[in-house]
């Protein structure tokens, strides 16, 4: 089953990725709906014609007349809110997300919704450094990662709905994991980054360093600032994964600070090989 | 004393620095020789007139008649071509460099030039992730730092030249830092960036992995194409200021790692808002 523009769609929670789905889907002519929790969000949304209608208030209509219902909220508000009104959602809708974790929520979310509402997981590799629905942009979708993260309970009509969402929002490369794969592969590429960016940050209290840092630095760093809010909530429920890959990173870090130490330049030089070669997997495609 | 085009400048080695200040002194009007290992980049120099000559001997006569010489080379070779012609250097003559760590270096140059030779140490925080004259460039310099280390046998007429020999390069900022002060410095903003990018790679070698990264993994890791040589020379010569800088990072990540493991969500933020505020010196300016 193909998105098409005859599906009433809901998006709950207009903030960046809310708010960017919102741009994209009214520009392709889908009459897009909304309920988030400022009515300063609702007034700029309705302001900039964002979205067709948005209330502040999860009106049982307004989610029961939904086919399909886009929840971008963090993860732990979003299970509270499936818990509440998952109730007023029709037989027949779909429901999908944006959330940056999976296996702690996909079986969840699914086991809340009544019965005949599927939840089809999936996650918009795309992002800034800021929030908010008065920074969203449905530019960002392009040339980004879209994954779908089905269970045994999903349909081939869910997995396709949602793969066509993705596509209709730009996305360059839509794919399919299991919530486990797709929770190891984001503690490597996307939290332990944000880790060794934080903790790189937090290392140094010489303010007149940046006089001298390059640009290797500053790419590295741009995303130590950081959305403390969200990002706790994403570290602390994919603990284990996250805990893996830094103990993974440590012992490289330390294999290395061993052969300083000794002297060892034909390991240093080993790991810089290795370095050197992987990286360049990185610069295909 | 500025640095004028009256001014016969040699360059010793003729790599992506050295090849990149031959291409910017050139155009700028300036009479500039090297000295370099190879016939190819010889010719390839000659061909592209970054150079008015070049030999890949170390003739004493092209060596005695600059004014102010350039030293272009690995910091091991360096400290062996100082001490084999360094007596070839005329009196009145000013040295200078291009290396990335200070302390071990400076004095023992010093140290080994003949009387009358004023070695005034500087560092071009200016690269590329390729090496070679072929791949050099002046606009690389273009809003990069240039920092002069003077020692306590430093003149003021050698500090002033070699400041101007940044401004002549097109750097954007000239500054000044004792050996010590350069080390430490450059330990934490260049070289623990190195370390991290290279054992982030070490430490997974999932190849499908690419698939799925976004801008800010990319960003961290294009330093991890790394000059094996260059970095592992550069690296043991600053092994004391590496390690302590190795250590604070390691330490940071490590309080990190206890956070998440215990679930303490106030401790990731704290340490998140430090970051956040930290990274934001880097915007400026």
């Amino acid at each position: 089953m193909k998105l098409t523009p005859d599906k009433k769609i809901l998006i709950v929670g207009l903030g960046l990725l809310g708010g960017s789905y919102a741009r994209a889907l009214t520009k392709k002519g889908y009459t897009v709906k909304c309920i988030t929790r400022s009515q300063s969000t609702v007034d700029y949304a309705l302001g900039e014609k964002m979205v067709a209608y948005a209330a502040t208030v999860p009106d049982p209509e307004l989610i029961g007349e939904a086919d399909l219902i886009v929840i971008a909220l963090y993860p732990n508000v979003f299970l509270k809110w499936i818990g509440e009104y998952g109730k007023y959602i029709k037989k027949g809708a779909f429901v999908t997300d944006v959330t940056g974790v999976k296996s702690c929520i996909v079986y969840e979310v699914q086991s809340l919704l009544p019965d005949g509402v599927e939840f089809i997981a999936s996650h918009p590799m795309a992002g800034r450094e800021v929030s908010g629905a008065q920074n969203s942009d449905d530019s960002i979708f392009k040339g980004a990662n879209y994954i779908v993260t089905p269970t045994g309970k999903n349909t081939e009509d869910g997995i396709e709905l949602c793969k066509s969402l993705g596509e209709t929002l730009g996305f360059a490369r839509i794919s399919e994991l299991s919530p486990e794969e797709h929770d190891e592969m984001i503690a490597f590429v996307s939290q332990l980054t944000h880790c060794i960016a934080v903790s790189l940050m937090n290392a140094n209290d010489n303010e007149k360093l940046c006089e001298y840092t390059g640009d290797s630095f500053r790419d590295l760093t741009r995303i130590a600032r950081i959305n403390e809010d969200m990002w706790t909530e994403l570290f602390l429920l994919n603990k284990k994964a996250l805990i893996k890959e830094l103990d993974c990173f440590a012992d490289q870090l330390m294999r290395m600070r061993g052969y300083i130490e000794r002297g060892d330049a034909e390991g240093l030089k080993e790991m810089m090989r290795t370095s050197t070669e992987r990286r360049s997997w990185f610069d295909k495609k």
